[in-house]
């Protein structure tokens, strides 16, 4: 394989972002609530109070892999973590470790700024990712479930009805 | 009961949140994981580059509750939303709705900022909560699960052993 380079996304990287975002979303088969615009993208990775960070991971100079991130809290530890909130490689790239880079870059990133911890979700049926997760010591945190208020029922709640 | 008022944290309320977070760490059973200091608190709710926020409920003038929160983001949304990270409410003020107030003046916060979505975690033995959760519209997300790394399993991924 050609060399493969991890570097941070840059302005004009939203387009291959978002293509990779609605090719995840695909293989989740929730292609149809995927409604973010790159402009969108662009204002959340690159203007003031950005909120997310990318890597994106190039062979030969082809982005084939991205990686998007933001920062949580841990009242706990009382120190910031990083959550990957998506990881995806596009499937020709699939079986060359490449999705292990980009989990040791960005643990490597976790630790340089001293965060708490580095996390993630998979879902259930995802067995593939879920054994490399817990190949390179990830916990599943079981006993947690993560609630959800959105579109209409946040709405309606927010307003009291 | 008296007046219930609902405000952003300000410096000198890290004391009292760190109180709230160890008693929260009690009823969780997991206490012996607090290592936060007060000045922990201070640099993420009030220094630049802070990454958290935290509302305080006070009854009477006096601290009752906290729920701290930060921003994540919806790569299929292409906006930010708010995470709930931490919810508490003293014993002898629970039952009268302060945690659904709460949550009721975060899902605005979230509405007025024009976030995506609303999450926070429940334990799953936790069903007073969950009860709660249920009844205000928020959904599951039953098919996910978070995966962590952290301490002695994140340095050694990142650093390759």
């Amino acid at each position: 394989m050609e060399a493969v380079t991890i570097r941070e996304a840059v302005p004009g990287d939203e387009g291959v972002i978002l293509g990779f975002i609605r090719e995840l979303a695909e293989y989740e088969k929730l292609l149809e609530d995927v409604v973010a615009k790159e402009a969108d993208l662009y204002a959340a990775l690159f203007e003031e109070d950005s909120v997310a960070y990318s890597l994106v991971v190039e062979v030969g100079g082809q982005a084939v892999a991205f990686g998007l991130y933001f920062y949580n809290f841990s009242t706990f530890a009382g120190r910031k973590g990083i959550y990957l909130e998506d990881l995806y490689v596009k499937p020709e790239f699939r079986g060359k470790g490449i999705g292990s880079a980009l989990l040791w870059k960005l643990a490597g990133i976790a630790v340089e700024q001293d965060c708490a911890r580095f996390e993630w979700s998979a879902l259930d049926w995802n067995q593939p990712a879920i054994d490399v997760y817990t190949g390179i010591g990830a916990k599943p945190l079981e006993e947690w479930t993560v609630f959800r208020l959105d579109g209409e029922a946040l709405h309606n709640f927010a307003s009291g009805k």
